[in-house]
């Protein structure tokens, strides 16, 4: 089978860390590892630039026709003052909306090379292997209103609307039960029930889907203020943590830099398995943002990038054999001591994006 | 002059903390130090056992009527199923709502003595002093609506709102700012401005207030989740955080465990000052909860509350020498390697709540 696959590199780094992922499929379409067919579309500043939206509505039915998107990254100081509808998130955003992609998939894991490049201890991180499943379409990045209101006397009203529907945890519950099953069986779900009515409804439909579905689950519930303190505290007590949209994005952040590899982490993003086709929308993005500080320059690490090809692999095209064959290519890399710029150490060898990308490669 | 005080131990190791704060305050009143009346009250569980409710209307006159608050902790497992209205929490919210305590200082200092107790590497964390500054009666906590509706076919739709309004924006930024001027003269403002139209107002309005009051402030926006991660990465680079009530509920228990000092941390939480009488509305607090595991052992620190109330002699009743008399004796007892069992370590003395209250005494 061909696979479809629509590469929006984006912003900043974005198209530095994509151009190894093409190395990387022109290599395996070389030597019959699949067949995959790649487009490229423009998001972000990059499509502000070009289109004057952040993702056009072009783009958007090329995504919707692709069996994956692989993402690269979006923004930059350049499009600070761009209109708040145009802003390259926002590109992002209607991706992961219209798409679908509700179940947002994160994997922290700590490579034993890198254990010291984090700031805490080696012994509280090393090994460490943990996923966020954070929900994507709902919660306060898309409940409306969302608006600025004028009320006079200088006075200016801000509002956004957290909200969520039963349907919408409930199948983000399942995702995160679901992989559990495939790793250490433990769930923990984090919501803020003592404030947040939608903590309460979280809580609630979790805890009766675990009940009905997934008794054999080890289920946790946890105040996500707590919760993001004993992910710096002892984050190995974790296996699946699953969260809204908004506590997602700052744990899976804190997560991320924990293992001292933020340049490392892939994401997959991924709608509903449909029953005809057993296909799913999927989009697949380094946890990483664009860096422009860097751009440019040829060091950025194309890590994520490729391992969140892998994903893309194994979530979307069965292919699992291909997909540990990246990753254990990326962790011999590692081990014969190569390093991109940002996880340097004494004693190994600084390389630039694209001999990392052939690295892997020969790996 | 004499200051009247209401304290409210709460629920938990609430009483035995409250306890240690008594006997010094009874040792003030004895030698001159001050002269402080003290009143009791209940909240929270405790509250809700004898009066059904989680702080009564009573209590709340008595607390509008008293010069400070001094509040222990509230909740644990023995409530999980009360009415969300008469839960634990609600009583503190509703004390934070009616007294106006807008502005919640957080400070997070990392005790040199205890800089090995952190998960993070000591150098990140040794001398590590920043202070958080969260906006405590608007955003998500208070928003309306805030409800569970019905919709039939099994579904629910909860809806949390958050909301704010430029004043409320600019009065926390005004403390932030005059906070940082008497200390390393920086601000750290985080909010989600990509995503939410909050973000953007807050985003606006304290860039508008620096201009104009505060320009020899060094000011830097920082992205929430950027920000989590900046604080686990490297804390020392910030000085004053200023940020909304949610994030700052996350931001600073993080910012807390990185002190690895939990059970030492205070915290005040401020309503405006009256210009006509010069003193404003307060409630002191320890940041660490009621530890329902350790309740009733004698075990707890007792520290974090005995920092709390010698914060309130400094914001309630400006008498900067006694606090600073208390901060030195908190100091002095642990260089002498007293410990509580949540700070032990190899080749300190373990000792309960009492014995450490009497300890700071003591110096
Ligand atoms: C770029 C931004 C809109 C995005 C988000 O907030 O979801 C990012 O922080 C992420 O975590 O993917
Ligand atoms: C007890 C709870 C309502 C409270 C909050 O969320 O504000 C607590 O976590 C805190 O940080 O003071």
């Amino acid at each position: 089978a061909t696979h479809k696959l629509l590469l929006l590199p984006g912003d900043g780094i974005g198209p530095e860390v994509m151009a190894e992922v093409k190395r990387l499929i022109a290599w395996m379409n070389q030597n019959g590892l699949g067949s995959f067919e790649t487009e490229e579309g423009l998001v972000g500043g990059a499509a502000y630039d070009a289109e004057g939206v952040a993702v056009s509505d072009a783009t958007m039915a090329r995504a919707l026709a692709a069996d994956a998107v692989i993402f690269g990254a979006v923004g930059g100081p350049k499009w600070a003052n761009v209109p708040y509808e145009a802003r390259p998130e926002a590109g992002l955003l209607r991706l992961r909306k219209d798409l679908g992609l509700y179940a947002n998939l994160r994997p922290a894991i700590c490579y034993p090379a890198l254990a010291d490049a984090s700031s805490l201890k080696r012994e509280v991180v090393d090994g460490l292997d943990i996923v966020i499943v954070r929900e994507l379409t709902g919660g306060v990045y898309f409940g409306e209103p969302k608006t600025i209101v004028d009320l006079g006397n200088g006075q200016k009203r801000a509002i956004d609307t957290q909200v969520y529907d039963t349907y919408e945890i409930e199948r983000i519950g399942r995702v995160a039960f679901e992989l559990a099953r495939k790793r250490r069986n433990k769930v923990a779900s984090f919501e803020k029930r003592n404030v947040m009515k939608s903590g309460v409804l979280w809580n609630e439909v979790i805890t009766a889907l675990h009940a009905r579905e997934f008794p054999d689950v080890v289920l946790e519930h946890v105040l996500a203020d707590a919760g993001g303190m004993q992910l710096v505290r002892w984050p190995k007590q974790f296996d699946v943590i699953v969260t809204d949209n908004l506590f997602g994005d700052v744990m899976s952040d804190i997560a991320a830099m924990l293992t001292g590899s933020l340049g490392m982490l892939p994401s997959a993003s991924l709608g509903d398995l449909d029953a005809t086709t057993g296909t799913r929308k999927a989009l697949y993005e380094p946890v990483h943002g664009s860096a422009p500080d860097i751009a440019g320059q040829g060091v950025a690490n194309p890590i994520a990038m490729l391992g969140s090809f892998a994903m893309a692999l194994r979530y979307s095209f069965g292919r699992l054999k291909e997909a540990e064959l990246i990753e254990t290519a990326i962790a011999n890399t590692l081990d014969k001591g190569l390093r991109t710029a940002d996880i340097k150490s004494e004693g190994t060898t600084v390389v630039g994006t694209r001999q990392m990308g052939e690295a892997v490669i020969a790996e």
